[in-house]
């Protein structure tokens, strides 16, 4: 059975994948589309899912299984594979812990005051007297309680906070103390300490957040971004920010990404800019290829309990 | 019966101790020393515990009960309180929610790299190829696995960590997968990818760790403390820096505080300074109060399950 990726992994997973399936055989080339012969003997293709065309998916004679060791499906050729019934999965779900993790290290930095006692570290200036608080009993309210979201929560709980928390049902999710419809959102805004948004950029998320929505947090409310740029117009924020409507905005997401080099976000003191990083961890590549090692095993073994599996029809 | 502060709460705290309690009489004093008449007539003292002397205890005729609203009991006038028969309590154990939730912080804060990140902003420099790290499946090894150390472990599960601790026994602790005594540490050191010390001052753990401890840690080891200054020498610990043994120290305790100015720790790179600050909270004095007015429950009612009663013979 051979097994080509599109990506070499870091050595130490590729001695391991092979070690555990001897029986397969493994390939890792830098460019598919140089790669004719690779592609037609391939009846398995690991990729990053951004390389891949529907010319290729055609010549792929024996190509049963595409795992797309990302979670991004956007650049998928979904029509060839599609014609020719080829099964593909993705490595959702990965992203959930460096997200959670990099958002309650933002979270207590911010309580913890570190940059002010950074500040104070470059001035050699020993001063005690910084107001010092806590995540211990305060509120945060998280825009999408799905994956990201329910780990945000599951360690908010661990920090003994309050969870409300939105999704689309407004059905119960665990770790989330008050679940809510987004239309809902009104009534809590001015109990939230940390508004938080985990959202992808969808009809119904483009521009949800107003003037008015800001309007209702408290002046103390500290506003994180890590989901999608386009949540929020830029405008609308910049004013929430000028006017003092709340303390601070975290960005890790930007309608035009890289953020451009003059943009007023950069300098503004009520606004920290991180360049959509929230997600990178060492940990992805491991991650990624335990789910491909999982649904391996499955595809093997001849079973039906593939993890991830997409919908080619829908594309997700 | 008439309680005498000698401080003033928040005036919220005021309230809410006056409202619970109509039948004692409270007074709220600045200096004791000036205050005569108040002390002779006070059955219960509450103190942060540096402004007591032995003569102001002889003279206090009435007195029963001194509540020290901190946990630090080093000034405290124990010879005439013995004398007296006076119950002594305080307020240990509130310090280790902030003091975990600062750990917490500096720690995701250094997996994060939030300091790169920062001076990026700064440059406006929008770049993504940071490493990027997590604290999911690393080791953490706390010198102390008392209360602080406890709730620290607690949180450090919570995050998916491996935890080691170390305390007198050897004994089991909630939280903590390994827990050994202070002789064994030397076999867990190339373990740990954080050592933290949350140890008091004593003779047994006064420059405890040595330069053999720290030329068997990780070469990307964080050792972060914030128990004592005096646990290591200066000197060790400078030269674990400049020759790379670790990575970094996050130091919040020092041999002399304040730090002096030229000191050569504010601008190593290698090394954060932190102004003992991590168990200063807002939230310092409702939780001291919260002991104080279960204790005072306890008084009238003249039941005998008082919280953190001080050995008057030991001194803590």
């Amino acid at each position: 059975m051979n097994i080509l990726f599109t990506f070499e992994p870091v050595p130490y997973l590729v001695e391991d994948i092979e070690n555990q399936f001897p029986n397969c055989t493994f390939s890792y080339v830098k460019r598919i589309a140089d790669e004719q012969d690779k592609l037609q003997d391939a009846e398995i293709i690991v990729t990053y899912g951004e390389d891949l065309t529907d010319e290729q998916i055609k010549r792929a004679e024996k190509l049963k299984w595409i795992m797309v060791a990302s979670a991004g499906l956007e650049k998928m050729p979904f029509k060839a594979i599609k014609a020719k019934n080829i099964l593909v999965t993705n490595a959702k779900g990965i992203h959930k812990v460096p997200m959670a993790e990099f958002t309650l290290g933002l979270m207590l930095q911010h309580v913890k005051n570190f940059t002010s006692i950074k500040k104070q570290e470059e001035q050699q200036n020993w001063s005690r007297r910084l107001p010092m608080s806590e995540l211990y009993g305060k509120t945060v309210l998280i825009l999408g309680a799905g994956a990201i979201g329910g780990e945000l929560a599951r360690l908010a709980k661990a920090f003994n906070m309050n969870v409300i928390g939105v999704n689309r049902s407004g059905k119960e999710v665990e770790n989330v103390d008050q679940v809510l419809t987004i239309s809902a959102i009104d009534d809590v805004l001015n109990k939230a300490d940390f508004i938080i948004s985990v959202l992808p950029s969808t009809n119904e998320t483009k521009y949800l957040l107003t003037d008015s929505h800001f309007n209702k947090m408290k002046q103390s409310a500290v506003f994180i971004n890590i989901g999608r740029g386009d949540l929020v117009d830029e405008e609308v924020l910049l004013k929430a920010i000028q006017e003092k409507k709340i303390d601070h905005a975290y960005l890790d997401v930007f309608r035009e990404e890289p953020l451009p080099k003059d943009h007023q976000f950069w300098s503004m003191d009520g606004i920290t800019v991180t360049p959509h990083i929230s997600s990178i961890t060492k940990n992805y590549q491991p991650r990624a290829l335990d789910i491909f090692k999982q649904n391996l095993n499955t595809y093997i073994n001849k079973e039906n309990h593939f993890i991830n599996v997409i919908d080619v029809e829908k594309g997700y």
